[in-house]
């Protein structure tokens, strides 16, 4: 049976060739309740205004991307790592956003365990701010053909390692079935993230099958080798009832008139999610 | 201090565009001790003629490349790869090869633990065959980027489960720091695969940063992200003695004057492996 939209949100990069006025005006048309609002969309607009058309529509802000890139081989900028961060969640705040989505960053120079050592530092250095600004943050592992440089966070085992040593409601995680399908694990990792109260969001889109490009490939849920549905229901059982967020980065979608892409958007989510 | 060439092996597909006779010739000027076959190289001469290449030059075979390609939704195409696979152990076994390294294959039309159950089942219909052959097998875990069509097997910690549950000395893993560096339970696994005398094959190269292709981009030692030399100690202190074998995809360096790459292989091998 399809799903209805109740749970939908999209991220304003699935959609990037809309302002972010375009984004809110054709979502809430298209009976979309949720927005995930990436940092160019609403830095195109201002942030102070971004805040007045998100909190003037009937959208909800879910999360807001992206922050992270904590690892560097010098102090020095990983000190303007945070302050970056710092002001995101500064940013996130203002257009209204709980949640900024941490894309934890890795260094080629360094080993993967440096890197994982001064994400957590970092993140745990600004969990004050975070928690003034009542801001959530949360650890998105990627997919490891990520791992030279966007994260050194590869599994969701990992992502609650490291969320769990954190301990903190201030920091939990994002999981999406992208960067995570392919893992044997995946199922109890969910369930343990859920029991641990850490699963803070859910991205979904598909893998195709081939991959022509490592970053802007991405695609519909139910055109690819993902089971969107089948982690749906761990996520689900895991205890989570948030948004579901499609999050789609596609170099041929975004070619597409957007209007028929969110067609294809909502018809995906109601019948291969 | 720069290792000797005692313990390298390269795979002719590093040299694609030399004839099995000239990658035998020059290997062996080159100071080469080992070579692991693919099978489109002793094709083109014949399988008995490249037997008797192999047997009349200095260097060892080590291994034969590659077997596989288990899962299917047809019951028709499961038993044509059997086939398929039993043909190249007695390929294997005509070059002189002692192992045959299995890219086990994904269904994107099935789950990933359907293609998983097909893989072991596939591999154990093997064993009787392999040992009448004299020919052991290797499972190769591959990158997670190669779950929808390549392999189902993505981790080390995967293909140690499925060896030990088949648990035959005809069955064991090969560990190839591209598909594996990125894991932060690799040195655990590694260690674990050894202790249960799995660890039959041990495969070099390099993560380019950025990756341009997801196939044909691989880097030589010390050119990439991956601590190359920390994971041989890892794969040294789990007890493994047997040869460092150079397996590099590139287009880039395929279109290059084969001798300078050799050269450059060596080099590689002797200041960042």
């Amino acid at each position: 049976m399809p799903r209805t939209l109740s749970d939908l949100c999209v991220h304003t990069i699935t959609t990037k060739p809309w302002s972010l006025e375009t984004a809110v005006e054709k979502y809430a048309v298209a009976g979309i309740r949720g927005i995930s609002v990436w940092q160019d969309a609403a830095e195109a607009v201002g942030f102070a205004r971004a805040g007045r058309i998100l909190a003037d529509s009937p959208l909800e802000v879910v999360s807001y991307v992206r922050g992270g890139f904590f690892p560097h081989s010098s102090a020095e900028k990983r000190a303007r790592a945070l302050d970056d961060n710092r002001r995101l969640i500064d940013e996130a705040a203002t257009i209204g956003a709980p949640l900024l989505v941490l894309v934890c960053g890795a260094e080629p120079q360094q080993s993967l365990s440096e890197s994982r050592r001064q994400i957590q530092a970092g993140i745990e250095s600004l969990i004050d701010h975070a928690s003034d600004q009542n801001v959530r943050l949360a650890i998105e592992p990627l997919h490891p053909m990520y791992a030279d440089t966007r994260s050194a966070i590869n599994s969701l085992g990992q992502a609650n390692d490291m969320t769990e040593s954190i301990d903190h409601p201030q920091v939990g995680i994002a999981v999406d079935v992208y960067h995570l399908w392919w893992d044997d694990q995946l199922e109890g990792e969910i369930l343990r993230c859920g029991n641990h109260d850490n699963l803070y969001a859910f991205h979904i889109c598909d893998w195709k099958v081939p991959t022509t490009d490592m970053l802007l490939d991405r695609g519909l849920m139910g055109e690819g080798c993902i089971d969107v549905p089948l982690i749906r229901s761990w996520v689900q059982a895991a205890g989570f009832r948030g948004y579901h967020e499609v999050e789609i980065f596609s170099n041929e979608y975004w070619a597409l008139d957007q209007d028929v892409f969110l067609d294809r958007i909502t018809e995906a989510y109601r019948n291969h999610s």
